[in-house]
């Protein structure tokens, strides 16, 4: 059985790193692709930046490989993670050797809640002055991340994992939310530590070393990964996986970067890196870990695009990712 | 008239550290002293983390100097904002030279919502499954805040300031807060641009240089602050305002440190500076100038205290301050 894939290479740069990626996959697979649109310019000729026939694709897919959207970011990732029932958005952060990087002792991976916390669009204009929002923490949300967090870390030979939190303030949500994940995390023996979110983006900062996997509700994990990019040298080199129990959706965590749109110079790492996440999700394990080791094996010696400094094409570094896996 | 100051030095560190910028007051002006208990020792003793008497010494006093308290700190300062009726939280964070940091060319003030967003205590858990929490944004305490900001920038002679926010996602909420404050800073004027909370957290370890003001939501404002603490060289030097019309509560940003509470050795810094803070909001403003001086003067020649790498006292630091000011 060959797995379909689909992909949406979206706005911007998109356009550049998804081919890049699927390049790549090629390489080491015999996949069905197929392409799909979203985005801002759809939006433009068709009304909808996010059309059915794409969200009902991703839905059935096997995979789906997104690349990014401009304006309507919201519009369409948040119902692509909707299509593929993702609960989790794995998203690693690590510092490479040979990308400038203010801490390149971080090597972390966020375990951010997919489908809770403010993402629900539960908001409501009560008067004239007053607008109101519904952030919503269930037991079983909360326990499937902690329940994938146990198995990722025991996979991965983690010592265990930290769970961040606000629950001094959000007593009864983040009090739900740290109960329901430690609960499941001492059931099976999985070592766990608190933090509080303030005090954990500080913490990174002066001491990333003292931190490896870390659960988050959603807006947390969207924060926390974001500074996470910071310390490693930014949001190019840094994949993401959004994970259901049957599909997944992969996408860089950077966003359209309009300033080098349509120049081919932009860094297709992060969408490559995102790529051999697919591969590990559809079981080819061995894949996933030959493109990983290519890439790093690219930004340690180069070819570098601009934002790394260098001055190669996109193309020039996907062609020396594939170098590699030959 | 002499101002009325209430002292609360709480837990831990506090004890400490809110005596040493007690003696640098008394060193600048003639002020009526009230010393009132809060924190975990006055829990075990009486029941409440924050007696009545407190509240109301808080409520009515010209202003309020706080050091910090343990696990009750949730219940002792969510209150005592309300005491003072803040509704803006300053929290200025900045590289000083000869203290070590991440990134020395730090130099931001948040100004921080500090009476709505998800701290409004309204929660409940509707099911056995599932909680929730309101989150409120109003236009008046959104306006308010930035009736407050344009005067501050244009106080400080900033260029203006950087709306912080999750619009794309929250956007009644968020969408509300940022019209609200950018409504008001354009009738007036002051220049803005906006940020989203999520990349605003990288861009802060990439970039700080390019930020200054920077105002938003009560939560993010925890967050992005305590970030920042982490570009600067941690908490110790971090002070606060939270001012209300009338009168205002001053405290550092750091905890009670129990790690070395009752060692003498606390860093005074930022309750010194946040006393700072409140001789500004009395009206003090050349006095609160040379106190800052002081301890900029100290942190770059000394003694330091062994969080920055020195062997100093508690006691030491603020004699030296003190030094300064005669
Ligand atoms: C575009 C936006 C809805 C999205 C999010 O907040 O999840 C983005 O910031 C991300 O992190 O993927
Ligand atoms: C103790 C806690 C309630 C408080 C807050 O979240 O405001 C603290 O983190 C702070 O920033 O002063």
């Amino acid at each position: 059985m060959t797995e379909e894939i689909v992909v949406i290479p979206g706005d911007g740069i998109g356009q550049e790193v998804v081919p890049a990626a699927r390049e790549v996959l090629e390489t080491v697979g015999d996949f069905d692709f197929v392409e799909a649109r979203a985005g801002d310019h759809v939006l433009e000729s068709e009304g909808a930046a996010l059309p059915d026939e794409t969200f009902d694709l991703a839905a059935s897919a096997d995979a789906t490989l997104f690349g990014a959207a401009g304006e309507s970011a919201a519009d369409v990732i948040i119902p692509l993670r909707r299509a593929v029932d993702s609960f989790v958005n794995v998203r690693p952060a690590k510092a490479y050797p040979g990308v400038d990087a203010l801490r390149p002792e971080t090597d972390l991976v966020f375990l951010r809640e997919n489908t809770e916390g403010v993402y629900g669009g539960h908001e409501q204009r009560l008067t004239e002055d007053l607008s109101t929002l519904t952030r919503v923490i269930t037991d079983s949300a909360s326990r499937r991340l902690a329940r994938f967090a146990c198995e990722y870390v025991e996979e991965g030979e983690w010592d265990g994992f930290t769970v961040a939190h606000k629950a001094n303030v959000m007593r009864e949500t983040d009090g739900r939310f740290k109960t329901a994940v430690e609960d499941v995390a001492g059931k099976r023996s999985v070592e766990t530590d608190d933090a509080l979110m303030d005090a954990l983006a500080m913490n990174l900062c002066l001491f990333p070393e003292e931190y490896g996997v870390i659960v988050c509700p959603n807006l947390a994990g969207d924060m926390l990964s974001d500074l996470a990019a910071g310390l490693v040298g930014g949001l190019g080199l840094l994949p993401s996986a959004n994970l259901g129990p049957d599909r997944g959706l992969f996408e860089p965590v950077h966003g359209t970067a309009p300033d080098i749109a349509g120049q081919g110079i932009a860094n297709p790492s992060a969408t490559i890196l995102s790529a051999a996440m697919l591969l590990d999700s559809l079981g080819y394990g061995e894949e996933s870990q030959a493109v990983h080791a290519a890439v790093e094996g690219v930004l340690a010696d180069g070819p570098h695009t601009p934002d790394l400094g260098g001055d190669a094409a996109t193309d020039e570094v996907t062609a020396a990712v594939i170098d590699r896996l030959d």
